[in-house]
């Protein structure tokens, strides 16, 4: 299928269209015209290559909804029409204890990601989701309820997928003291997971320019992180933070925020974070994770989540020419939380 | 109750004998004549003042069992002759929601340490096990099993507990796979206990003369965390990681060993760890958490894990008046995994 999309050259380029062929369907394939594209602050890390591993021509975009415009002969789940969802991956081995309990983004083998990643069968590097087709095998579509909006869903795919998921491994319920650092696309979410999920939430943040910001979103208290007595009256007083703080930073001012036995879970930064002092960890049981995404049930359990709490991310809108300024603008930290790509706008480019 | 122990008078100070009062028995105290006594390495961290909390003369020891000679009036679970032990605690309020299920280490109001803590009723100084008795309220004694050997037991109360507390926690069963750093008294401890829970045992060290020990303790396999090519090898392989290393190191070499979803739990180190790498943390949902002895019914626990499994430290015997040489033994990484204080040799001091 002959489709366009918009694709960097190299990492020094800015997006521009790029006319390319989807695959024809395999028997469970499921062919899809995307409707919007969240724009991931992953996505400029792999447009810059900045972990080293991305291939050029580059079409990102791993936050897609639309509707399903054919079928191959095996597909079960899913019919022409329906509104469907793509999310960070798009195949895995389905064989290994990973894929067996759900966690395809930890397959022995690897898992295919959306984009920059090789086919399993052909070797073809794939294409994401800023272009206005994708084909992908059927385990990996997500089925998106009638309650959700469209224009509206895309980010949890990413965003949303991404915070869900350490909620739920910690077991976060009612009552639950939830501190969630930073209010960008993936923190946004969070405190809005959080709050459906019945926590107690608190936003952590070095601006005080966030505080209405966190108070609309749901958020039960902020804190203010510069503001060290603020900070040593709420010690003890968390049983999980959220943190998406995407860069090098330090987590010492955080921890002692958490009660005996609390995690903060780091979904944000890969790479270095400042030398860490085990005090307040052994003095408490306290502990630092990581956490990726999430699995294909675990995403599809996010959507319905989301549709039956009438949870939607905060979503810019903006025209697929738009978005060099786009990616620009979220460098510069100047995006509220998420912006999504309507694909609508693509034929005019 | 007038008795002798060993005393330092500051942070520079030898040990030498030091003769006071233990209190008169209260009516929930059980009397002790002290029989051994381990030197856990936190009592040099105390001695010198390393944590700033210090206060001399200081008496150290919280490794220690002995006999009952004396009860108060309302003692229920000891009597005149029983074998008995105290660890890292005499006294907690009882009542908060640590105490109430059994993390006393975490009382809301402090525990009261063996040594260098104020009595919650009198307020003095509580003084430790390097002495021929001891006074300890009855929620604070532990039994000892007739199938433990006295002479070597004493270091399950702080080195036991520190190494079975996250075993437990962790989940540890026939087949998880453990690492343990380090082959020192909580090193040691780790490798017999994980053994006997049934797991396959992975010593991490540094050093090639440490392999043999490692083998005579019954670790399944040896990692020379020196050998990059062995490092490599033996990525995700491993469950759950007690790491045991006391002093600033670098933790990133290790996290890759880790298995999806798997912990590095840090038991000696207290304070800055190296930079850490978050990447293994995140493309793998692995944590680092540290952890603190274990409440009083885990400590029992451990004693009767022991016994029925016949695991005792390796000890090494010296008499009171070694005291000094043994301190400075340990400091200097002489000790190949614990030293015990046989007190029947004090008043011959």
């Amino acid at each position: 299928m002959k489709t366009v999309g918009y694709a960097a050259h190299s990492a020094q380029d800015d997006l521009a269209p790029f006319h390319f062929e989807r695959r024809d369907l395999r028997d469970n394939d499921v062919a899809i015209e995307i409707l919007y594209t969240g724009i991931c602050h992953s996505d400029l890390h792999q447009l810059h290559n900045d972990w080293g591993m991305s291939q050029y021509p580059m079409v990102p975009g791993h936050e897609i909804v639309g509707k399903v415009i054919d079928v191959g002969k095996d597909v079960k789940n899913y019919k022409v029409g329906d509104n469907v969802a793509v999310g960070c991956m798009v195949d895995s081995c389905q064989q290994c204890d990973q894929c067996e309990h759900g966690d395809e983004q930890f397959c022995r083998e690897g898992m295919t990601q959306t984009y920059n990643s090789p086919d399993r069968i052909n070797g073809n590097i794939t294409y994401g989701g800023y272009s206005k087709h994708i084909v992908v095998r059927e385990e990996f579509v997500l089925s998106v309820s009638d309650k959700l909006d469209m224009k509206r869903a895309a980010p949890i795919l990413c965003a949303g997928i991404t915070t869900f998921a350490p909620l739920r491994d910690f077991e976060v319920e009612e009552g639950t003291r939830v501190g969630v650092i930073g209010l960008g696309g993936l923190g946004h979410m969070a405190v809005k997971l959080a709050k459906a999920m019945g926590a107690e939430v608190t936003v952590l943040t070095h601006s005080k320019g966030k505080i209405d910001a966190a108070n609309k979103l749901g958020a039960d208290k902020v804190l203010l992180s510069t503001d060290e007595e603020q900070m040593e009256d709420a010690a003890n007083s968390l049983d999980l933070i959220i943190n998406t703080v995407p860069v090098k930073h330090d987590l010492n001012p955080y921890m002692p925020l958490l009660d005996i036995g609390g995690n903060l879970v780091i979904v944000g930064q890969v790479g270095p974070v400042n030398e860490l002092n085990t005090m307040p960890m052994v003095f408490g049981n306290r502990g630092v994770s990581g956490s990726l995404i999430g699995g294909i049930p675990r995403t599809q359990e996010v959507l319905d989540f989301c549709a039956e709490h009438d949870i939607h991310p905060e979503c810019e809108m903006i025209r697929m020419d738009q978005i060099n300024d786009a990616l620009k603008r979220l460098e510069k930290g100047e995006v509220a939380h998420r912006i999504v790509i309507d694909m609508a706008t693509l034929e005019a480019a």
